[in-house]
């Protein structure tokens, strides 16, 4: 699928789902945040919020659980959990720029023998592409807790400890 | 305009105009490249090419020439043309992700006065796309060109000087 002309976009799912992993691990121990608290939370769309929250699941960042007092719970350290863990759940891990290997095509084509390696052109679009992966894969959902003010931290973990 | 649930996706033009570019910077000085020969190296479309020629020479990276050896030369020295001047005169500027301040929404809404500078969701997603252009800021056209093997310069140059 191209998204021809838009320019690269990521889904407002990012930014709602970096926010909302951040509350989830701000949970009292051993419980779970149920998906209405979450969407009640940032006041998002619940049915869309459920997607993302779907993706996670299946990425082995949250982990869902049933029955009354069900939801989403971080599925492991929130120290071992990264931004780009989070984002590659929601947009998938394809790089933003794909090599059509056109070298290969028209008057100037490159014979295959040349080919072996990616052109200059494909390694700095990669070399970039790393270059944000690695600053995603520098912060840690432990960090984002960190950076929301203490006294909304505060105030949500009271919230959650009442279940509202 | 949103690109929902494709991820990030740099259109193909990119591609065809890093390469492209490099092939006008080898063009015999003072000469300028027709775009029927640009199409024809890479075997591209030229009503598409045009298109993407167009933005390049709107966001001053090539200069467009008319007459029976019209075409296109580069604006500036070539290694004074980054590989980020190509990428965002055709997919723009804007960043991939955008802060629609979902933290003043909802239940866990900050108050305004703890809103001031950007949220650290925000801060470490422009931090990212930063590095993503860093990295192409620091490749020029001219470094582009000396990546291409020699004898397909070569080939080029020759096949540039003959005008065909
Ligand atoms: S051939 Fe695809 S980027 Fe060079
Ligand atoms: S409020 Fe937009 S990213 Fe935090």
């Amino acid at each position: 699928m191209k998204c021809y002309g838009f320019g690269m976009k990521l889904s407002q799912g990012v930014e709602w789902m970096l926010h909302s992993v951040a509350v989830i691990a701000q949970a009292p121990a051993g419980t779970a945040v149920a998906r209405r608290v979450l969407a009640e939370n940032y006041d998002l769309p619940e049915a869309y919020l459920a997607k993302h929250l779907k993706a996670l699941v299946r990425a082995g960042v949250l982990v869902a659980t049933t029955g009354p007092t069900g939801g989403f719970r971080l599925a492991r350290d929130p120290a071992g959990i990264t931004a780009l863990d989070i984002v590659e759940a929601i947009e998938g891990s394809a790089p933003p720029f794909t090599c059509q290997e056109i070298r290969q095509r028209g008057l100037a084509a490159t014979p295959p023998e040349l080919c072996r390696r990616p052109c200059g052109v494909a390694a700095v679009m990669d070399r970039a592409h790393q270059a944000w992966r690695s600053t995603l894969q520098e912060v840690t959902v432990a960090d984002l807790v960190k950076l929301t003010p203490k006294p909304l931290r505060d105030q949500l973990v009271a919230r959650l400890s009442s279940g509202r």
